[in-house]
């Protein structure tokens, strides 16, 4: 390597540069440390090549191979400091606060402030695309989360950016697309209606590279944000979430995650404001969880441990504490062998547990009025992400009933069933497909999507669950339905020691293995009940997604352990 | 078993009653049902004795001794239907809507609106104590969370309230200290200073057992509720916690958690308020968690699993999938062998992660602020809790600064400690003993329990910290002190594909286990970092408590897996 010769070529371009008194404050500073930065390079150059045949250590060579980077980026750039890889972001201490006017893509538009002033204005993006037209000019559509707005490059529209500013930025190669880079520039109204921001674009003065991407991508963004139907590549599911921190880059899938956010924060937020409490429960639980089919075991020093498969006990030992309202957002683990579009292994239950007065029918006039608060909070909150999901997902928007919902008996819901030609048993679970018959008999006949089958048959429910007072066969159960496919499953318990006693020997358990929570029963309880309910599976059958995957930013199934 | 005998005597009983034109809807509803109940269940007698020397099964056993106990107590209760033990509440599937005037402990004083009425109402709530004052006269406190209200039966005061009902109450057995009673009765002003509820108290017209308590208790709440210094006896803390459901009943040990949850609800808001959004990561994970020492393990069905020790590795791919701000609150594992009165094995994780613009010193602006909203809103909402806890647990308000905090560097603690004369060496971490001396100094010096202390020394930093750019021996990573104790962990992330590969290197990790991680990061990152905070430790440092047990509702440690 003919060092010498680079250090000329740089001292030859430092001459072309802009005039010194054209300089701003910040490329003084800058000069000064790169010109410290550059006599260091050159200095460790010339030992490492005096010192050849020595092997570098790793970081001596990522030292070296930046300052060689460096010295080959300033020779390549005439217009110092206004485009360039920027060093690493690694904010020296000293250095807290923000100097520079940072604007968001996303609020860029002929209303802001910075449009009238002709103010430089800093934002970061990514890179969606990049393209030159003649030697002159650049056009770069920038992307941040959702918003897209357009930079223009213009060379000699200022003196500074120059014909070498366009051709690296939309030539070179190097400024590949996912890129992160910052922009310097101000905004000019203007049409454009490929991105978000369709009233302005950009006109860039400086532009760093702050973070290069690597070519080529695991997948294209526009590939994997594709309707269906559109024609075009499509991305399959598993590249998707091999790569999920690109997938969560196109905006459709990105906004089901912040519905599903928006989901738990409405849950808390009702039951905040009804007295219930949050509760933690643990997650590595002694013992075989509630009874022991399908529970992941592991050893715990020196015991045998299993990961809880749902806060239940735990929640029901609160109330016994004199808790009176709780809930909890937690992961809930299920050793289930289930390869289907609706079960995860792991995923996230929201419960609730609350004292009763009079009736289990309690629990369902609070599970009606925060479903309620979720899907109207939706509506109000997430336009933006719901629209965004529509375009890429078309649904149909749930029909729920204001007020108090529908609530048909399990008896009820098998005769509906019967009077449309469906074979059904009393007194047994119905099937995934009778649930979805009933789901569209439902829709048709009440016009909703949201509803209750209540009076579960006793069978078909744990040992926890208070029998009918009327007719033991049943009990106090329900599960809630959204457009075919339960996301609630809840019941009056046994708030009785003796009844729970009897109840788990019935049910075939180990008393032992449940030693710990019956015991909390001996001592007066407050006659109670809840409900469990999948988070993922609320916002998939909300917005009609065909797939759970899409609704766990980082799903586990039997067959996926990663990312 | 002589059933005539039995169903005589009701009967005759039953003649006693009160007449028929004083009987309210409710008690001839009740008499109905009651009178088809009796039949059945001497049918069901006779037919028992008929069939002796037959075994019934357990269920058929429970109905028979059901009904038994129905008949006596029929037989034992003149004042017909205004006391007794109540059937199981299982709430039949029509009765669901409330319909008796229910009142709250809490609520009960001279301003509440049925204390002018005279209105009956219904309270339900535990026997905190009971005791007799001659034949006619009985005094109840009644206890509903931190509510306690006085309760008096008064026989002849009005014509259903008889001296068999005193007894029953103060003097038979069955109602004992914390079973859980209907009481239905009227306000009526009154000085009682030993209850919560102390302008008011209940006189009560009638009582039901809704769940009997076994004596002896495992403890008694009046133990586990005395300050350190009183006189009386203890609880020691394993059996409160091997009994938590018990233990949860204690006023100052309900409040904890109530603060516990207060923390993360606060917590959410501001995040949300700003900008942030939450996400739920895997807590099951393949490979070895952020390489490899203390882990819980586990099967996966055919694979090696691991129990996340925090989301840091799924919060940055959330970064590198442009969710721009992050946060989590979940669980974390820690497989330590650690019995400390600060460590657990499983505990509470508030993430976040967030991108910056031009330094690390952004997230401790949000950290700060972050606490700040915390700090307050435990003080403007949990009044009730935070006094209940000084009474049981004294401590000292926490002292923190509004606006921006003390932060010092590594470097300056150092000094700081060296002056006081503590032996402490550059580029290592505190010891604990180091941390609280530091913590005293700190509060005389500067007067606050609330500071941070960056940069510290790269080498007690994960593989994933940004070194600083100007000394590559220290970081730009900062932990966040409370009372001298560490609550936050936080750090600029190293957002470079090639320095995080050779930082992997450096620090003698496999690379392998890392890969789907290191992946996310050669496709364009933001520069971004963020903190972890443990809740259960924010709690105990907060109020001062010695014990990290006490901020769990059911906590695990290496000795503790149960309940």
């Amino acid at each position: 390597m003919d060092v010498s010769a680079i250090a000329e070529s740089v001292r030859r371009k430092l001459d072309e540069r802009i005039p010194r008194t054209e300089w701003t404050e910040e490329e003084r500073t800058w000069y000064k440390e790169d010109k410290k930065r550059r006599k260091e390079a050159e200095a460790a150059l010339k030992k490492h090549v005096d010192l050849e045949g020595n092997v570098p250590s790793p970081s001596e060579e990522a030292v070296l191979s930046a300052q060689l980077e460096s010295l080959k980026m300033d020779a390549d750039a005439p217009a110092f400091g206004r485009y360039t890889l920027k060093a690493l972001t690694t904010s020296s201490c000293g250095d807290d606060s923000v100097r520079r006017t940072w604007v968001e893509a996303g609020t860029l538009g002929v209303a802001h402030p910075a449009c009238a002033t002709n103010q430089e204005v800093w934002l970061r993006g990514r890179v969606q695309t990049v393209r030159a037209q003649g030697s002159k000019v650049a056009f770069l559509v920038l992307r941040h989360q959702y918003a897209t707005v357009q930079v223009v490059l213009v060379a000699d529209s200022v003196p500074s950016v120059t014909r070498d500013m366009v051709r690296w930025l939309a030539r070179s190669g190097e400024v590949t697309p996912e890129s992160v880079v910052d922009i310097c520039g101000i905004l000019v109204p203007a049409q454009v209606k490929s991105c978000t921001q369709n009233d302005v674009e950009v006109h860039a003065r400086r532009i760093y590279l702050v973070s290069r991407a690597r070519v080529p991508l695991p997948f294209e963004i526009a590939d994997a944000s594709r309707r269906a139907d559109e024609d075009g590549p499509h991305v399959h599911r598993d590249t998707r979430l091999d790569h999920r921190f690109m997938d969560l880059r196109v905006p459709a899938h990105q906004a089901i995650l912040r519905l599903q956010s928006g989901v738990s924060t409405l849950f808390r937020e009702w039951l905040v404001a009804h007295g219930f409490t949050e509760i933690h429960t643990p997650k590595i639980i002694g013992g075989s969880s509630e009874g022991g089919a399908e529970v992941f075991r592991l050893r715990y020093f020196d015991e045998n441990a299993c990961l809880s498969q749902s806060p239940q006990l735990y929640k029901q030992m609160a109330i016994c504490g004199d808790m009176r309202r709780v809930f909890e957002v937690g992961p809930v683990f299920r050793a289930e062998n289930s390869n289907t579009y609706r079960h995860l292994t792991e995923f996230v239950g929201l419960d609730i547990e609350m004292e009763i007065q009079e009736s289990y029918h309690e629990i369902l006039d609070v599970l009606e009025q925060l479903f309620q608060h979720i899907f109207e909070g939706l509506e109000q909150r997430f336009g933006a992400e719901l629209s965004s999901i529509q375009r890429q997902y078309p649904f149909q928007p749930l029909r729920y009933k204001r007020g108090r919902g529908l609530r048909l008996t399990h008896r009820q819901a098998v005769d509906l069933l019967r009077e449309h030609g469906e074979q059904v048993d009393d007194l047994v679970d119905f099937t995934s497909e009778q649930e979805k018959a009933l789901g569209e008999i439902v829709s048709k006949e009440f016009q909703t999507d949201f509803y209750v089958i209540d009076r579960f048959p006793a069978k078909c429910r744990p040992f926890y669950t208070m029998p009918s007072p009327d007719d033991s066969r049943y009990s106090n159960a329900f599960d809630v339905f959204m457009r075919g496919e339960e996301i609630v499953s809840g019941a009056q318990r046994i708030h009785d020691v003796d009844l729970l006693r009897q109840r788990i020997t019935e049910k075939g358990l180990d008393p032992a293995t449940l030693q710990s929570y019956v015991e909390a029963f001996q001592y007066g309880v407050f006659p109670h009940g809840g409900a469990g309910i999948g988070l993922e599976r609320v916002v998939m059958l909300y917005l009609g997604i065909g797939n759970i995957r899409e609704c766990s930013m980082f799903p586990r199934d039997p067959k996926r352990l990663y990312p």
